[in-house]
């Protein structure tokens, strides 16, 4: 039987990036344009502290980003709607959007508990079985929490892309036996590893929730560190072959007192 | 000869999602803001119940999506001109849709009628084979009537996507044979039917009525349960090597009294 | 040499898909709307009877469909032209539109008459040949002619969608030989007429034309049939292997009458 | 050593495809509409005698083409820089363009020049070499300048498409030796003989100007003969196994003092 | 273990893709236009010396293209903002856009700094292994100053495009050995230094910040020379089998002070 590797999931994540209607928005007068800002600067200060941020993003694809984590899909999209309800809502234009949940993937600890599953001799899907998956999965969730709830990392850059694992004729990811993904999958993180303290990476699932399997979010100090990471990465056998990846988003974390700054 | 699956068809079913055009209804004053909402949860009041719903579409793929059930193509029409009709369209526009039918795949049912047929030795396309298959059919379409008649689950979250079989040159679900096509859609079944009481699964044809092959609209109280139902199925086999994918649009269900809510 | 098989070439063929700008059309008064809506419909009662038709298409995709049939490109472009020219056209965005000819593929002919010209020994492209060519499609033409230039069936619905051959590395169309292309496409055939009656079919070819090699129109009393029919086909070696298709367009016929009803 | 055929190129080409902003121009009083259309219809009258043309392209690619052969690409540039600064430009929107050049691949030649260079034992890029090239292209050159810096042919039909020559995982045009190429494309050239007279081609090279290798121009008295010759193309192994196409243009020739009767 | 080869980085490049509103843009009067013009050239004027330039676009892609070259990605951000807040850009719409960084990948170094640590025999990772890397780049990063941080050059022609390095199913760039690939880089370059003085090249990094691998720009005085190139390194085996490419962008190069010649 195919092995699935173990997920734990924590906060909802979406990431909103609008154009500005710059037509319109200079077409305001200077007060009406005060006003605005003050109340989108309000909303944004009463949301959940770290929860929700702003960025300035490079180049046509959007000129700001928000990006919330929540605890609940219908807290994010409470959030969403609060942001549309802003008078300021009426001079941007959604350019794109990703939703999905922050992801931990247990490579490592699924071939520990189907190990222990195996050795105990339970029948899958039996109760004994369920109730020790639940026990051991339980622990994980408690032992990564501070990851699975962590606030946004507040570095001055970051690097979003979605991705996914290719479905080839010959090359398939989902086809290739649970030890050749596992050791796969080491090796791709040992790349990762290289750049603690450089690179925060924060990995989010999409599967059922947007148009990729998962996003990518990486932040840090010197944005050049994104391109060194990932062209590293690219020789890694699993991106290599299996990594397909879809538009790259790359910002300028923008505290929300500063939206003022960068509207006029 | 080659084996083509019988399938059940039930109502025909229309997905539409619009953005709001949030400058021009922030344009619009309280009380004409309230009219065109009562007019529009008026006209929806009056659909036909349980037969057309209301979501809150999380990301830039739309603000609010519509579903309906109906039980002929013409009556689809109907409800989508008369939502055209409202004076909300003026503040919304038609991001995506798509247009379907309640399908029921008889993949086990396949094997045994034609088995019976052949036992019968029956000419294929004769008058005795075309009333064998009718009677058992119809005995199948009645025993399925609430599935394919059915309203639309109450749940509150809906996740929906279109996808394919593929038609790759060396994997080409089209070119497989009856025998292991049956297995894998067997196996794919079991997989779902974990998730019985959690997630509920509506597959819906579109061939010939849109531009992918089938709809699938899954409902549910918790949505990683569709991360999960789903991740676990692209191991399956028949997901791993011939699914292809479409968009993903994850919603929020909500009550028409709940209109104004979501836009003021 | 490579067989390419003779075609017969009929009415020229225009698709025309529009979205009705509703926020522009919903702040006309309604004696400017129904001024705008006498002029397009009388517009539309003076072309050619039979040869423009009006339909109402599913999803956000369109919302009318004109169908032109015209003896040459000119006349389409005309027919274009008037209907750019109507005040109506104010109101109305193009979303996509296909432009073809009548075509019937003659294999079963192609096959024959080339083993007449063989049997004769004429010299490939020697007056003799050629006038032999032109004397045997000259005869089809004649025999075909209510096909190629016929006018636009009545069924309610209508399912038009672009399709080409692939061209793929292992699997390409246009490198079977002629004995296997002309099997294939016999076995297609036989699927289609199982369908005489139910569905009619109207195939032009729009190489050099538009974006892909046919357009296919299937006209029904019944939409479900459509679905049946292509997804019978889809089995066929031909359609599972070599088929590529674009989009599909599920409409409703609508007389035009009934063009105020659609808008108003 | 890999061959690269020479190519001789003559003059840049623009293709302007446009969609007319029909709500905009019929909400202009018909003075200054005539204005509008007198200001274009004069500059057009200004531009090079035969190397500007008009068109009206069916469906909703474009409304109105514009074409244009200039000497250089500053003038092409200029071109299209007169034509934004038409009030007419207010009422048009850009579909699509493309940028080129007029460009004759020396297969034939290429194999004869590189035969001679290797016969006198020339070091490939010594002095003698590429005075030797420089005077063979030079009187290629001067017999071919008729073709390379003709007008725009007056014929009442125009298909154009871009092609690419595919670059696949095993049918990869630039991987295929010199020889085969050659002979593949003598093979080609062959059928497009059997049209000279009926269809005029005028092949441009795009590669560094724009997002496909070549743009094809046909011009005809009988559009079905671009459908004609394209088909039996498409049979040719060079076209069967290694043609890509872009979307493809059909458009009416339209004299200038025509312009009026389009948009009015 | 996989060969990375080691990259110096430069300068941060953002090119900007814009179409002129042309209907605002002359609906505005002619004062008001020179205030614009002279704002926006003021401006330009203001930025550092030969880091910034204009261009005038060929095509429908784009009528103005900025480029800018800048020590850090917040100056790039911020010589995006100062554009954004000019008046001008409410007569522009951005159509595309591309954020990389000056790139030098040292094929010939690495494999010499490679070899000259294995000699030594240091430890992977290890401290020596570290200076003597740093120190080996450190002091071609002083020699490549003049390449990494360059200003614009001057010549009248611009090509931009991006590309990646295929990763198909057998032919994936990222998995093919390390002397192989030198080689290829070393043939692909050979091609290049055909046309020094010629064609400049500057090949910019934008894995993490843009949806390509690199983007290239080719500087020129006569465009012919980029089709040259190009189709000349087309057949490279490098490019004919790993090269994927993006949207070709040519354009004119135009002094600040002729903004107002472009627009008016």
């Amino acid at each position: 039987m195919v092995m699935v590797p173990y997920t734990l999931e924590g906060s909802y994540v979406l990431h909103q990036m609008f154009r500005v209607r710059w037509a319109a928005w200079k077409a305001l007068d200077p007060e009406s344009r005060a006003t605005v800002i003050a109340e989108a600067a309000a909303c944004l200060g009463e949301m959940p502290t770290g929860r929700t941020a702003l960025f300035s993003t490079l180049g046509h694809k959007g000129d700001l980003m928000f990006l919330h984590f929540r605890d609940s899909l219908a807290e994010l999209n409470q959030a969403e709607l609060k942001l549309a309800k802003l008078d300021l809502t009426a001079y941007l234009e959604p350019t794109s959007s990703y939703t999905s949940i922050v992801e931990l993937g247990l490579y490592e600890s699924t071939a520990r508990i189907k190990k222990l599953l195996a050795d105990k001799e339970f029948k899958p899907g039996s109760e004994e079985w369920i109730a020790l998956e639940n026990e051991e999965l339980g622990r994980q969730r408690i032992a990564m929490a501070p990851r699975l709830h962590s606030t946004i990392p507040d570095a001055p850059y970051l690097c979003f892309y979605p991705m996914d694992r290719k479905r080839d004729e010959d090359k398939n990811w989902y086809m290739v036996p649970w030890e050749e993904r596992q050791r796969l999958m080491h090796e791709h993180m040992m790349v990762g590893r290289k750049y603690a303290g450089i690179v925060k990476q924060i990995i989010t699932g999409s599967i059922g929730f947007d148009d990729w399997e998962w996003g990518v979010d990486l932040f840090a100090e010197d944005p050049v560190q994104f391109k060194k990471l990932i062209y590293e990465m690219r020789f890694d056998e699993v991106s290599a072959v299996y990594a397909l990846f879809g538009q790259f988003y790359i910002s300028v974390r923008t505290p929300f007192e500063d939206l003022g700054k960068l509207l006029n």
